[in-house]
């Protein structure tokens, strides 16, 4: 039997928690190794052609580059879509996500609270977009058809990160966004993700791990 | 007679040039829009759901996001492999190019020598990476099989502005990037897009007018 595939990374969110996000999804069972000192770094640095982690160990190859790895495990677990234009539809979308997603990463190595307020228009603009997205592909509670997609995948890593930062308040304007989370949230898979998986909000322990780890 | 596909974008390279190369590499041929006022921005603000270009009119439909672009016309153009691994690997080196490429869109607004400068150690570690990838993958002159890919039209990008900031000798210490530029400059539809497709290096005139029209 092949083992399990292996997620090298830290132990925290970062560039990492879309992998274990889009495994959950693809029902992917994983397990994980977490760096904590700077030699542990170098060790596999060889492995890291440039430079970057996370790093997915699957099917006897290791994949470096988030997004690759991410289209890798989105296509085993066919969350990319089979025709057009849903194909692009989702690729848009993701790619809409992972913009959203840039927000959250731009304060997460901050703990001041006036830094969390500055990003709230952005927050407010990405969740219209996406509200409206939804509504327009019929208010199934999914972004793209009837079933999950990458597109779900993608959304929900900076909605979870606007519950964390804004409680669910922040999307009492969103209907459409509401009904996404409870219909996504409510799957086996990512219920599981939300409670088992899902690393917490990066702390000052964490943020001084990878400031050592990578020397910056 | 469906229409040619549109790409409304400025008139130099940015986030549009990755577009034209893999238009070209598909075979596609295209129009172009080329926003020069705000009003003209203004304008199309409502079909710009991020308020980022470029944009693409294809088959009817519009799309933004520039890496779902680049995948709807590389799917359209069997740039992306048809198996595993060789998606995956294709994936992660055009992954790889988009990086390299930062390097060079860092200093696209500046026109400081001593900043072209102090890129070229950054430019070294990425050649050095890529002429590896081809040495492994058989020295084909392609960066997966024997075929070109989106990996290839990837990395062209920043190995033609390699060559635009530091001449051609800047490849001497890269066989395999010479082979695989020789190789793939020579196809019909890669040699149309550098002799007629490509734009010009950022000038003065255009880093005004995109300060003009996006204002920042």
């Amino acid at each position: 039997m092949a083992s399990k595939p292996e997620l090298v990374y830290f132990d925290g969110r970062g560039r990492g928690e879309i992998v274990r996000l889009v495994l959950a999804a693809a029902g992917i069972e994983f397990t994980e190794t977490h760096l904590k000192a700077r030699e542990e770094y170098l060790a596999i640095k060889d492995e890291l052609p440039f430079g970057q982690l996370p790093l997915l160990k699957i099917d006897g190859q290791s994949f470096v580059q988030t997004q690759a790895i991410v289209r890798h495990v989105a296509r085993k677990g066919k969350l990319l879509g089979d025709k057009e234009p849903e194909m692009t539809k989702i690729d848009v979308l993701y790619e809409g996500s992972r913009d959203f997603f840039m927000v959250f990463l731009y304060i997460g190595f901050t703990i001041e609270e006036s830094k969390v307020a500055d990003i709230k228009p952005s927050v407010d603009k990405y969740l219209t977009f996406f509200n409206r997205a939804l509504r327009e592909n019929g208010s199934t509670g999914y972004h793209v058809g009837s079933d999950i997609t990458l597109a779900d995948v993608g959304v929900l890593e900076p909605v979870l990160a606007t519950i964390d930062y804004f409680g669910e308040e922040a999307l009492k304007d969103y209907p459409e966004i509401q009904k996404y989370f409870k219909t996504v949230s409510s799957l086996k898979a990512i219920s599981k993700y939300i409670k088992e998986i899902r690393k917490p909000k990066n702390d000052s322990k964490y943020v001084a791990t990878i400031r050592e780890v990578l020397q910056f």
